[in-house]
């Protein structure tokens, strides 16, 4: 049978979502728990690779077993019993088999959160991002009507992916505030490689004054990314859900 | 001359507030900071306790200091060099020489958060504290009624305080949920050793149906607690501000 899990994680100790040799990564602590409670080494596949230090809230994977043993919707119970306190699977259900974690995602929807302080709050500092100053919301919020649809979002990538095509299709990008704290959540189709992370680099450029609307505009159409718009960091980066 | 501090602590790794021979505690590392800033052992003196692994957004504490090269306002940054990346002061500002962090506050807001998840959430984990059912919000609500006030709390505090009274004024108490998200918000005068996790347990299996208003009643003026009630996990809680 098929089952579809649904993952959360804090990816600071994490070397990202895809196994990698010699590294810890939260795919292969969570093929190791499922290796311990079927007791044999199956596959399982994710929606997508977070990099390392991102966390996700609902990541989702895959995995084909032919233990039929547990019924699907108790396998999260099972699995979370072996992994570690900072992975732990919210739910498990049985799909069809055709679904694919990977190829059957329709939109992702990751948030990026900051929050302005003159001071690293320690009680923020693990999921979000320090922003020395206010930048203006406003702008953003216009910024981004230039960014949502389809574009090729070469300039948003960081080199290395080895996607075949750059061209991605954002569906949305709301931008909150709530006293000091500022969640940007973007939904799109897919994600290139740092993605989100350039982008919401990209409005905090306007949201400051640094760029113009029209600059992120002739940015997309150029494919040459601003130079002084740089990666922020993975901490403030969280899969909030994908999808089907 | 005296200056003020306003410290926010992740207490995860600390064996609280107070200075202990042989353990790391908050204090001990202010005061660390301190002493290498003005190049002097100072007794830093904090509004009060917070236990092993409760949190603070806004902890109090006070210094004197002979050493007037640096300006009071000034403080919070050269101290946050010197401090570990889980305690930072968010200000400093020099204060009359008769301020007492501890004896001029007038009262102490502590938050105790919860959520409400059949799995631990690796996201939360770190700041709140896991619950298995949802409670009753307006039974609890209503058994605050009998709480708010002064009383004796001697049923809510855990043996080895070493007060001198048990009397102690709650001014106010709110419950606020919002999603699976719930959060306690005491206010009072002072809190007796343990007492805001006896007295947020004691809510919480008021919530469950499993105690009623009137045995809470009946529990503040016997100062015998129902040995049901145990003293919840130091995590969920963090000292949010101290008024003066």
């Amino acid at each position: 049978m098929k089952v579809k899990l649904v993952i959360t994680y804090d990816g600071t100790q994490y070397c990202g979502w895809q196994v990698q040799p010699d590294k810890i990564t939260v795919q292969q602590v969570v093929e190791d728990a499922l290796e311990k409670v079927v007791g044999q080494k199956l596959k399982v596949i994710g929606s997508g690779r977070t990099d390392a230090g991102v966390h996700a809230q609902g990541q989702v994977a895959h995995f084909e077993t032919p233990f039929e043993n547990i019924p699907a919707e108790n396998f999260y119970k099972a699995l979370n019993i072996q992994l570690p306190p900072d992975v732990k699977v919210l739910s498990s259900e049985r799909v069809d088999d055709d679904f694919s974690a990977r190829r059957s995602a329709k939109s992702k929807t990751y948030s990026y959160f900051c929050y302005v302080s003159r001071v690293e709050k320690p009680l923020k500092e693990r999921f979000s991002t320090k922003l020395d100053f206010q930048p203006d919301i406003e702008k953003m919020k216009d910024a981004v009507k230039v960014i949502v649809g389809e574009h090729d979002f070469k300039c948003m990538c960081s080199s290395g992916s080895g996607a075949k095509t750059t061209v991605r299709e954002v569906y949305s990008i709301e931008i909150e505030q709530k006293g000091e704290d500022i969640c940007f959540s973007v939904t799109g189709g897919g994600f290139l490689y740092n993605m989100v992370r350039i982008l919401v680099s990209t409005l905090l450029e306007v949201g400051y004054g640094r760029i113009t609307k029209e600059q992120v505009e002739n940015m997309l159409k150029s494919g040459k990314r601003i130079p002084t718009i740089r990666t922020l960091s993975p901490k403030g980066l969280c899969l909030m859900k994908v999808e089907y």
